[in-house]
């Protein structure tokens, strides 16, 4: 057992491929962190969760559990059905299924508009963002960057919609699956090149139809107008592009910020700046400050 | 050895993935039709193509050849180059690659515009649609369904440019790879869904970001809003919705033709009828038309 005096809640941050477990402090300061590749996805049935639970908690203390992702999901652990937007810090806590006497799983987020969408695990980034960055609560937008990526506006403290693209996907199944990985490296081994990216933000800026734009990463290539090792990071620009480009069509909001991998951001960011957007706020994984939040509404 | 008295040319459409063989006669009639799935992708080196053409040919009489399509590539069986942009039948002809002296390779054609597209095989269908309808020669819109679907505009018999969409890729990468593939039935048992087709259309219509837009299959059914087997459907007119939107963003043109698979030329028909286009000419395959009006002009 490890003694943790000030241990005062395990957080968990329990996504389709990954489980990352944080044993926070009395002011939500993260003092061990653990991670497996437990995700939702690759457990099926309550033992099974229940056993990657005990193994990423071993001699760790009895604390209150709270927790965020997938693991809420339909074939998660246990659903704990979506909140609806708007809804703030104590609308999702107030949605928090209980497990047991221990664990609380939070609800994700849903937006019914024109087309209904959903997230699960960012709903806790952003309340964490919030909790660490109280200007954004106003009025921002929060970028979430990733498999699927999350576009959220925030308006007095509470989400007021988002939308998702499927970028990181789309990007993954292009990559490896499409006519257009035959030209290029199986490995990304060369550093990644910014110029190739912004030449497809570029492109992407101009508006034409994605499914038409794509088919340039193959003719690109076939004219070797960008070697080989360039095409994924043109691939990358088109696709972070054609997001961006739609998401600002109505305008740059007053704040921006993205959350998320680093590397991730960065890229986001390079292609903010030639969307005006110059220097967004960067936040790395904000779910440890979310789920401290959360818990200090649901007084844990 | 069969006797065909009247066969005058051996036409062959040999495309990435399919090999087609016509047997055609003194006005161009189609005597005898083979099929093979020895397609370009499937070959490689000299030997490995002669041997699928002496297959396929087996028995027909020691005519003058020529093949359009994927084996003119710098992967097929000798690189014919690129014709460039504006380009009728006879410059078409003009560079027939002559790969020994009975068999000829036709060029691809190139369109050097903000990106540069190609096609291999459909600028011959193209002639060939052209040759069938002489109405069409003046001034129209030739699209050609498919996994990279083409939309060319044609003025005074010349192809003057094209664009290239990767639809029926995406819709097999995201139908067979994606997060949205989980959601549906593994096989297309039911009856196409006309309904939800047009609903992915009509959704199309409205101009959102397509990545933004595709998530709408996994919500619709996740919230049961569309059943499992019509997701696919639904996807369907996304894509195709989408192409058909930024094609005809500057306006419509005077005359359209769709050519190629009629069952997939079908549903772009129902779709264009949403953007007030009703009821175009449809042609199935005119890759033998197109292959007998440039011998012609080869003077084989």
């Amino acid at each position: 057992m490890v003694t943790n005096p000030q241990a005062r809640l395990i957080a968990l941050d329990w996504g389709s491929t990954r489980l990352r477990a944080f044993l926070l402090g009395g002011d939500g300061e993260v003092l061990a962190t653990r991670q497996s590749e437990h995700g939702a996805s690759t457990l099926s049935g309550d033992a099974a969760f229940a056993q990657a639970f005990t193994a990423i908690t071993q001699g760790w203390p009895a604390l209150p559990v709270l927790a965020c992702g997938m693991v809420g999901s339909q074939h998660g652990w246990r659903e704990a059905p979506y909140a609806p937007c708007p809804a703030d810090a104590a609308a999702l806590a107030r949605q928090a299924l209980r497990l047991d006497e221990r664990i609380r799983i939070l609800p994700g987020l849903m937006h019914d508009a024109a087309q209904p969408d959903v997230m699960r695990g960012e709903e806790t980034q952003i309340v964490g963002a919030l909790a660490l960055h109280p200007e954004l609560a106003e009025q921002s937008c929060l970028v979430l960057p990733g498999t699927h990526s999350k576009w959220a506006r925030v308006e007095a403290g509470r989400v007021t919609g988002f939308a998702t693209h499927m970028t990181g996907e789309l990007y993954a199944l292009l990559r490896q699956h499409s006519v257009l990985a035959r030209l290029m490296p199986a490995d990304a081994a060369s550093p990644p090149s910014s110029q190739a990216f912004l030449a497809g933000v570029e492109a992407a800026r101009a508006d034409g139809a994605l499914s038409h734009q794509l088919f340039a990463v193959r003719t690109l290539g076939l004219f070797k107008r960008l070697p080989p090792e360039q095409l994924p990071d043109y691939l990358s620009g088109l696709l972070i592009g054609h997001e961006i480009a739609h998401e600002l069509a109505a305008g740059a909001p007053a704040r921006l910020a993205l959350v998320g991998d680093p590397a991730l951001c960065a890229r986001y960011g390079l292609a903010l700046g030639r969307f005006g957007i110059a220097a967004p706020l960067q936040l790395d994984n904000t779910a440890p400050a979310g789920l401290w939040r959360l818990a200090q509404t649901l007084g844990l």
